[in-house]
Protein backbone atom coordinates (compact mmCIF):
# COMPACT_ATOMS: atom_id res chain seq x y z
CA UNK A 1 0.00 0.00 0.00
CA UNK A 2 3.21 2.24 0.94
CA UNK A 3 4.19 1.76 -2.70
CA UNK A 4 0.60 2.64 -4.28
CA UNK A 5 0.70 5.64 -2.14
CA UNK A 6 4.19 6.80 -3.10
CA UNK A 7 3.33 6.23 -6.64
CA UNK A 8 0.00 8.10 -6.29
CA UNK A 9 1.50 11.20 -4.70
CA UNK A 10 4.19 11.19 -7.69
CA UNK A 11 1.62 11.36 -10.51
CA UNK A 12 -0.67 14.07 -8.62
CA UNK A 13 2.41 16.40 -7.48
CA UNK A 14 3.04 17.23 -10.90
CA UNK A 15 -0.81 17.73 -11.44
CA UNK A 16 -1.55 20.12 -8.75
CA UNK A 17 1.85 21.94 -9.33
CA UNK A 18 0.64 22.37 -12.72
CA UNK A 19 -2.81 23.74 -11.82
CA UNK A 20 -1.03 25.79 -9.06
CA UNK A 21 1.51 27.20 -12.17
CA UNK A 22 -1.60 27.52 -14.35
CA UNK A 23 -3.54 29.96 -11.87
CA UNK A 24 -0.22 31.60 -10.68
CA UNK A 25 0.22 33.02 -14.17
CA UNK A 26 -2.95 33.98 -15.14
CA UNK A 27 -3.33 35.54 -11.93
CA UNK A 28 0.17 37.26 -11.91
CA UNK A 29 -0.21 38.72 -15.33
CA UNK A 30 -4.05 39.78 -14.61
CA UNK A 31 -3.17 43.12 -13.11
CA UNK A 32 -1.73 44.41 -16.70
CA UNK A 33 -4.50 43.72 -18.42
CA UNK A 34 -3.25 41.20 -20.55
CA UNK A 35 -4.88 38.93 -22.79
CA UNK A 36 -5.08 35.01 -22.30
CA UNK A 37 -2.06 34.70 -25.34
CA UNK A 38 0.79 36.01 -22.86
CA UNK A 39 0.00 33.50 -20.51
CA UNK A 40 -0.55 30.52 -22.80
CA UNK A 41 2.80 31.58 -24.22
CA UNK A 42 4.40 31.69 -20.89
CA UNK A 43 2.86 28.28 -19.84
CA UNK A 44 4.47 27.01 -22.95
CA UNK A 45 7.85 28.57 -22.66
CA UNK A 46 8.22 27.02 -19.19
CA UNK A 47 6.67 23.33 -20.56
CA UNK A 48 9.70 23.98 -23.65
CA UNK A 49 12.80 24.04 -21.24
CA UNK A 50 11.28 21.41 -19.10
CA UNK A 51 10.69 19.63 -22.43
CA UNK A 52 14.45 20.09 -23.40
CA UNK A 53 15.56 19.14 -19.54
CA UNK A 54 13.44 15.91 -19.77
CA UNK A 55 14.62 14.10 -23.10
CA UNK A 56 17.95 14.86 -22.43
CA UNK A 57 17.88 12.45 -19.39
CA UNK A 58 15.59 10.33 -21.30
CA UNK A 59 17.23 9.31 -24.11
CA UNK A 60 20.58 9.01 -22.29
CA UNK A 61 20.25 4.88 -22.82
CA UNK A 62 18.40 5.17 -25.96
CA UNK A 63 20.38 4.78 -29.55
CA UNK A 64 20.22 7.29 -32.46
CA UNK A 65 16.91 7.56 -33.89
CA UNK A 66 16.70 6.53 -37.33
CA UNK A 67 14.57 9.11 -38.73
CA UNK A 68 11.49 11.81 -38.30
CA UNK A 69 8.86 9.38 -37.79
CA UNK A 70 10.68 7.35 -35.45
CA UNK A 71 11.71 10.17 -33.22
CA UNK A 72 7.72 11.02 -32.85
CA UNK A 73 7.01 7.35 -31.87
CA UNK A 74 9.65 7.81 -29.47
CA UNK A 75 7.56 11.02 -28.18
CA UNK A 76 4.14 9.24 -28.39
CA UNK A 77 5.64 6.29 -26.22
CA UNK A 78 8.22 6.56 -23.80
CA UNK A 79 7.87 10.51 -23.66
CA UNK A 80 4.26 10.43 -23.39
CA UNK A 81 4.43 7.33 -20.57
CA UNK A 82 7.13 8.92 -18.91
CA UNK A 83 5.04 12.11 -18.36
CA UNK A 84 1.05 11.57 -18.57
CA UNK A 85 1.24 7.66 -17.22
CA UNK A 86 -0.03 6.69 -21.01
CA UNK A 87 1.08 6.00 -24.50
CA UNK A 88 -0.55 8.74 -26.96
CA UNK A 89 -3.87 6.60 -28.19
CA UNK A 90 -3.33 7.64 -32.08
CA UNK A 91 -0.32 8.82 -34.19
CA UNK A 92 -1.08 10.01 -37.53
CA UNK A 93 1.05 11.90 -40.24
CA UNK A 94 0.34 13.38 -43.81
CA UNK A 95 4.09 12.14 -44.11
CA UNK A 96 5.20 15.70 -45.31
CA UNK A 97 6.28 16.54 -41.84
CA UNK A 98 2.28 17.68 -39.67
CA UNK A 99 1.39 14.83 -36.80
CA UNK A 100 -1.30 14.45 -35.36
CA UNK A 101 -1.12 12.94 -31.85
CA UNK A 102 -4.75 12.11 -30.15
CA UNK A 103 -4.61 10.93 -26.74
CA UNK A 104 -8.20 10.33 -25.61
CA UNK A 105 -7.78 10.78 -22.21
CA UNK A 106 -5.42 13.05 -21.62
CA UNK A 107 -3.75 13.30 -17.78
CA UNK A 108 -4.33 16.97 -17.56
CA UNK A 109 -7.70 17.66 -18.72
CA UNK A 110 -9.37 14.79 -16.54
CA UNK A 111 -9.28 17.01 -13.75
CA UNK A 112 -11.33 19.70 -15.60
CA UNK A 113 -15.44 18.47 -15.41
CA UNK A 114 -16.52 17.64 -18.72
CA UNK A 115 -19.77 20.42 -19.71
CA UNK A 116 -19.50 23.39 -22.64
CA UNK A 117 -18.84 25.78 -19.67
CA UNK A 118 -15.49 24.57 -19.35
CA UNK A 119 -14.45 24.52 -22.33
CA UNK A 120 -13.21 27.80 -22.92
CA UNK A 121 -10.50 27.17 -20.04
CA UNK A 122 -9.03 23.98 -21.89
CA UNK A 123 -6.63 26.06 -23.72
CA UNK A 124 -4.47 26.94 -20.84
CA UNK A 125 -4.45 22.92 -19.46
CA UNK A 126 -2.71 22.19 -22.81
CA UNK A 127 -0.23 25.12 -23.46
CA UNK A 128 1.99 23.64 -20.99
CA UNK A 129 2.28 20.53 -22.80
CA UNK A 130 2.66 21.61 -26.31
CA UNK A 131 5.99 23.37 -25.29
CA UNK A 132 6.88 19.99 -23.93
CA UNK A 133 6.62 18.67 -26.83
CA UNK A 134 7.97 21.83 -29.13
CA UNK A 135 11.20 21.62 -26.46
CA UNK A 136 11.55 17.39 -26.41
CA UNK A 137 11.53 17.63 -30.47
CA UNK A 138 14.15 20.98 -30.25
CA UNK A 139 16.41 19.00 -28.41
CA UNK A 140 16.34 16.01 -30.77
CA UNK A 141 17.02 18.47 -33.22
CA UNK A 142 13.86 18.31 -34.76
CA UNK A 143 11.93 22.46 -34.95
CA UNK A 144 8.25 22.39 -34.55
CA UNK A 145 5.40 24.43 -34.02
CA UNK A 146 3.30 22.59 -31.95
CA UNK A 147 -1.09 23.69 -31.51
CA UNK A 148 -3.63 21.23 -29.64
CA UNK A 149 -7.52 21.42 -29.36
CA UNK A 150 -9.97 19.72 -27.60
CA UNK A 151 -12.75 18.09 -28.49
CA UNK A 152 -14.87 16.33 -26.19
CA UNK A 153 -12.98 16.22 -22.63
CA UNK A 154 -11.01 14.67 -21.68
CA UNK A 155 -9.72 13.83 -25.17
CA UNK A 156 -7.62 16.18 -27.16
CA UNK A 157 -5.26 16.10 -29.87
CA UNK A 158 -1.67 17.98 -30.48
CA UNK A 159 -0.98 18.82 -33.84
CA UNK A 160 3.36 19.41 -34.72
CA UNK A 161 4.29 20.75 -37.69
CA UNK A 162 7.74 20.46 -38.61
CA UNK A 163 10.06 23.20 -39.66
CA UNK A 164 12.61 22.67 -42.15
CA UNK A 165 15.00 24.72 -42.22
CA UNK B 1 15.15 0.24 -19.75
CA UNK B 2 11.85 1.50 -20.48
CA UNK B 3 10.64 1.43 -16.53
CA UNK B 4 13.97 2.85 -15.72
CA UNK B 5 13.28 5.97 -18.09
CA UNK B 6 9.73 6.45 -17.07
CA UNK B 7 10.93 6.38 -13.38
CA UNK B 8 13.46 8.87 -14.37
CA UNK B 9 11.26 11.05 -15.97
CA UNK B 10 8.38 11.28 -13.32
CA UNK B 11 11.15 12.64 -11.05
CA UNK B 12 12.90 14.87 -12.90
CA UNK B 13 9.41 16.06 -14.39
CA UNK B 14 8.95 17.79 -11.04
CA UNK B 15 12.70 18.92 -10.04
CA UNK B 16 12.69 20.68 -13.88
CA UNK B 17 8.83 22.44 -13.32
CA UNK B 18 9.98 23.22 -9.87
CA UNK B 19 13.01 24.94 -11.27
CA UNK B 20 10.95 26.64 -13.84
CA UNK B 21 8.33 27.85 -11.51
CA UNK B 22 10.91 29.38 -8.79
CA UNK B 23 12.68 31.25 -11.78
CA UNK B 24 9.25 32.46 -13.23
CA UNK B 25 8.38 33.98 -9.81
CA UNK B 26 11.46 35.81 -9.19
CA UNK B 27 11.67 37.07 -12.84
CA UNK B 28 7.55 38.03 -13.05
CA UNK B 29 8.56 40.01 -9.66
CA UNK B 30 11.54 41.66 -10.25
CA UNK B 31 9.97 44.58 -11.63
CA UNK B 32 8.39 45.82 -9.59
CA UNK B 33 11.35 45.29 -7.24
CA UNK B 34 9.46 43.89 -4.71
CA UNK B 35 11.93 42.10 -2.19
CA UNK B 36 12.79 38.29 -2.19
CA UNK B 37 10.17 37.82 0.66
CA UNK B 38 7.47 38.25 -1.99
CA UNK B 39 8.68 35.55 -3.93
CA UNK B 40 9.52 33.24 -1.41
CA UNK B 41 5.70 34.35 0.15
CA UNK B 42 4.41 32.93 -3.19
CA UNK B 43 5.93 29.99 -3.65
CA UNK B 44 5.51 29.09 -0.12
CA UNK B 45 1.71 29.84 -1.15
CA UNK B 46 1.86 27.22 -4.13
CA UNK B 47 3.75 24.87 -1.79
CA UNK B 48 0.85 24.69 0.61
CA UNK B 49 -2.08 24.38 -1.67
CA UNK B 50 0.01 21.39 -3.83
CA UNK B 51 0.37 20.01 -0.27
CA UNK B 52 -3.35 20.20 0.74
CA UNK B 53 -4.11 18.47 -1.97
CA UNK B 54 -1.40 15.73 -1.63
CA UNK B 55 -1.53 15.07 1.29
CA UNK B 56 -5.62 14.17 0.49
CA UNK B 57 -5.03 11.74 -1.86
CA UNK B 58 -2.05 10.48 0.08
CA UNK B 59 -4.21 9.24 3.51
CA UNK B 60 -7.45 8.45 1.86
CA UNK B 61 -6.51 4.65 2.91
CA UNK B 62 -4.58 5.60 5.81
CA UNK B 63 -6.07 5.19 9.42
CA UNK B 64 -6.56 7.71 11.22
CA UNK B 65 -3.69 9.40 13.36
CA UNK B 66 -3.24 8.54 17.02
CA UNK B 67 -1.78 12.19 17.48
CA UNK B 68 0.64 14.97 16.53
CA UNK B 69 3.90 12.43 16.86
CA UNK B 70 2.09 9.86 14.63
CA UNK B 71 1.32 12.87 12.10
CA UNK B 72 5.07 14.08 12.06
CA UNK B 73 5.97 11.15 11.67
CA UNK B 74 3.78 10.24 8.78
CA UNK B 75 5.22 13.53 6.91
CA UNK B 76 8.66 12.38 7.69
CA UNK B 77 7.83 8.70 5.81
CA UNK B 78 5.56 8.25 3.51
CA UNK B 79 4.94 11.87 2.85
CA UNK B 80 8.34 13.04 1.92
CA UNK B 81 9.24 9.36 -0.02
CA UNK B 82 5.99 10.27 -1.98
CA UNK B 83 7.62 13.35 -2.65
CA UNK B 84 11.35 13.13 -2.75
CA UNK B 85 12.12 9.62 -3.13
CA UNK B 86 13.50 8.94 0.54
CA UNK B 87 12.41 9.67 4.31
CA UNK B 88 13.60 12.64 6.25
CA UNK B 89 16.94 11.12 7.49
CA UNK B 90 16.39 12.41 11.67
CA UNK B 91 12.80 14.02 13.28
CA UNK B 92 13.43 15.65 16.32
CA UNK B 93 11.06 17.55 18.79
CA UNK B 94 11.52 19.07 21.99
CA UNK B 95 8.06 17.66 22.63
CA UNK B 96 6.53 21.01 23.44
CA UNK B 97 5.17 21.26 19.57
CA UNK B 98 8.44 21.97 17.48
CA UNK B 99 9.74 19.92 15.18
CA UNK B 100 13.01 19.48 13.62
CA UNK B 101 13.14 16.96 10.03
CA UNK B 102 16.93 17.06 8.69
CA UNK B 103 17.46 15.71 5.21
CA UNK B 104 20.74 15.32 4.86
CA UNK B 105 20.32 15.32 0.89
CA UNK B 106 17.48 17.04 -0.17
CA UNK B 107 16.42 16.18 -3.41
CA UNK B 108 15.53 19.85 -4.60
CA UNK B 109 19.06 20.87 -3.56
CA UNK B 110 20.81 18.59 -4.91
CA UNK B 111 20.71 20.23 -8.50
CA UNK B 112 22.38 23.72 -7.28
CA UNK B 113 26.45 23.00 -6.88
CA UNK B 114 28.12 23.26 -3.41
CA UNK B 115 29.76 26.50 -2.96
CA UNK B 116 29.67 29.05 -0.98
CA UNK B 117 28.61 31.78 -3.69
CA UNK B 118 25.35 29.46 -3.98
CA UNK B 119 24.16 29.25 -0.58
CA UNK B 120 22.70 32.63 -0.57
CA UNK B 121 20.09 30.84 -3.36
CA UNK B 122 19.24 28.05 -1.25
CA UNK B 123 16.21 29.43 0.43
CA UNK B 124 14.06 30.11 -2.73
CA UNK B 125 14.67 26.06 -3.51
CA UNK B 126 12.65 25.41 0.01
CA UNK B 127 10.27 28.03 0.25
CA UNK B 128 8.00 25.39 -1.74
CA UNK B 129 8.64 22.63 0.37
CA UNK B 130 7.97 24.57 3.52
CA UNK B 131 4.52 25.18 1.80
CA UNK B 132 3.92 21.93 1.25
CA UNK B 133 4.40 20.41 4.95
CA UNK B 134 2.28 23.49 6.23
CA UNK B 135 0.03 22.16 3.96
CA UNK B 136 0.18 18.51 4.68
CA UNK B 137 -0.56 19.36 8.15
CA UNK B 138 -2.93 22.05 7.83
CA UNK B 139 -5.15 19.15 6.03
CA UNK B 140 -4.51 17.02 9.40
CA UNK B 141 -6.17 19.44 11.23
CA UNK B 142 -2.74 20.98 12.28
CA UNK B 143 -1.72 24.53 12.43
CA UNK B 144 1.82 25.55 12.06
CA UNK B 145 4.76 27.27 11.09
CA UNK B 146 7.30 26.09 8.61
CA UNK B 147 10.44 27.11 8.47
CA UNK B 148 14.02 26.24 6.68
CA UNK B 149 17.97 26.35 6.99
CA UNK B 150 20.73 25.45 4.95
CA UNK B 151 24.01 24.65 6.64
CA UNK B 152 25.69 22.21 4.15
CA UNK B 153 24.60 21.43 0.29
CA UNK B 154 22.53 19.44 -0.22
CA UNK B 155 21.59 18.55 3.70
CA UNK B 156 19.25 21.05 5.11
CA UNK B 157 16.81 21.28 8.37
CA UNK B 158 12.83 22.22 8.09
CA UNK B 159 11.76 23.45 11.64
CA UNK B 160 8.21 23.16 12.04
CA UNK B 161 6.60 24.89 14.99
CA UNK B 162 3.05 23.89 16.02
CA UNK B 163 0.17 26.53 16.44
CA UNK B 164 -1.89 26.19 19.00
CA UNK B 165 -5.24 27.67 19.16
Amino acid sequence: MEREGVRMADEALFEFLHMEVISYIFKSLEKDDSDNGKCTAKLEGMGFRVGQGLVERFTRDIPRFKDELDIMKFVCKDFWAGIFKKQVDNLRTNHQGVYVLQDNRFRLLTQISAGKQYMEHAPKFLAFTCGLVRGALSNLGVNSIVTAEVSLLPACKFQVMMQRA
